[in-house]
């Protein structure tokens, strides 16, 4: 199956340095004077997508995950490579819907394919992708860098993805299907420019607390977070269910550290780029951890100070 | 389980570029002048690997088929990502030994790791590696390239991997366990400076005739095989299984097209690195696909043929 599926499948979303994935490997010249961000996430049918998403959404979600990532760093995405196992009976329109998502997500996200692989598999659908992009030197965001007193800030709105999760299951209500929506099709928080406003960055995948612990600690600090702040969107509200937003993953949004002598400009630039943001917490020193306050009796202290 | 395996497993492994894996990428300056070669395969236990191959062998089968392609472009390697999903009950055994293999590995071939991606899945263990390497400006090997008249080159000997499958499973006696050793670990030929001496490369990874097949098509060329020169190591002659070793793959040699006027130093450059190659044919015009002269009967015409 390896080259002759990609081939088919996927040379039309080749960038000429994928060689039309006729070759081994693909040839990049990497753009003069930028530092490359590179990153690999897999994804697995019945961990991290269902096995009824629809193939589009599938591969949009690989996609995306990836470039998440990317975001955290401050970096604008250039391409991404494909790894694809699949069990031997999976229908040509399989490939043909995974394809249309990726050249939906292409277009949307400037990026091309550089190559990849298709294999078979006993079990269930494997992906990954590895996305390269690109920032100036020296520029990229990372997650040490918090100082003493800075607010702790997040994109977007927490907790959608968990939640559509559990609604696709059929545990909570999702009326208008914009939970489900946001946990097929994670938002990640490309084209901010924000090298000298924050002081670190990441993204919120494995549920915010638990992110938020890891921000704290590469920096080596303590964090304060007041879950009452967290925002949330309308239909999040109407779940009630704020121990899973706060710790239930999915999000793809930013958690950005920023001092407050820069909080003007970090409102400003995402304003610039239509996002919303909120600010939850500060950061402080001290080894404790995170320290939650107004948090549901369902976190419990364990949660609020765990991972260190 | 994400990040906190991959971190405590592979830190170690890590270069100064992946950031000791604890940020959302790796920033990475590209060497100065070159162009980046990158690649990126999967394997699947019971595909690609049986169920009982050791996790350190396992770890370097994945590197060594990805370093195959880097081989087959002329490029030095320099940098890996993995993503790896293995079952929840995946005891910490297994992590240490897979990082011990990667660890021999990457001081093997020069490369260290940039970062990656740990999940759980319900399936067989699933994983992929994309591998960076480099290149002068155009100077990497391309399939398309082979002229009317070159000769058709391979590397090493053919079939040992293939047939090694075929013993670990108890259907070939092998008595040295040297076939079995083929299959679980490939031998990248990287190395090679070909550039100005080979008109076209690939890696053998689908079967000698198949991928022979390729080389010649995206070289818009036909080509004649003698299977009698077709180099096999003692072992796999004792088989007598010249059908299996023509199609099975599993190989990860190069094959290579050369002009009569580069024969010379084809074998020299080829001396210099220690590595047996040998003539098994020549390319020709037409689109009549692959030829296949002394072809055990079990071949027959149709994959003599095949794949145009």
């Amino acid at each position: 199956m390896r080259e002759f599926e990609l081939i088919r499948h996927f040379a039309s979303l080749a960038a000429a340095e994928g060689l039309n994935l006729l070759d081994d490997a693909a040839v990049f010249t990497p753009p003069l004077g930028r530092e490359l961000v590179i990153s690999s996430d897999a994804i697995v049918q019945g961990v991290h997508f269902l096995p009824d998403d629809p193939p589009d959404l599938v591969a949009r979600k690989l996609l995306r995950v990836n470039l998440s990532d990317l975001a955290a760093m401050g970096a604008t995405p250039l391409h991404y490579l494909l790894t694809i196992s699949v069990p031997p009976a999976t229908h040509d329109d399989w490939f043909a819907a995974f394809a249309a998502g990726l050249a939906v997500d292409q277009a949307a996200f400037g990026i091309s394919l550089l190559g990849g692989d298709t294999t078979s598999t006993p079990g269930p659908i494997s992906l990954s992708a590895t996305v390269i992009g690109h920032v100036a030197p020296s520029c990229a965001l990372r997650r040490a860098g918090a100082r003493d007193g800075d607010g702790l800030w997040v994109t977007g709105t927490i907790g959608d993805g968990a939640l559509g999760l559990r609604a696709l299951r059929g545990d909570l209500p999702d009326p208008g299907g914009y939970l489900a929506d946001r946990y097929r099709l994670p938002r990640p928080r490309l084209g901010l420019s924000l090298h000298g406003i924050a002081s670190a960055a990441m993204d919120v995948s494995d549920g915010l607390l638990q992110d938020a612990g890891h921000l704290a600690r590469a920096s080596g600090l303590s964090l304060r977070i007041d879950a009452a702040l967290v925002p949330l969107s309308p239909d999040a509200r109407r779940c009630a269910r704020l121990d899973l937003c706060l710790t239930g993953g999915d999000d793809y949004e930013l958690l950005l550290a920023a001092p407050q002598s820069h909080e003007i400009a970090l409102s400003r630039e995402c304003d610039r780029a239509g996002l919303a943001i909120t600010k939850i917490g500060y950061f402080r020193g001290g080894s404790e951890g995170v320290e939650t306050v107004n948090a549901p009796e369902a976190i419990g202290t364990a949660a609020g100070w765990s991972h260190f």
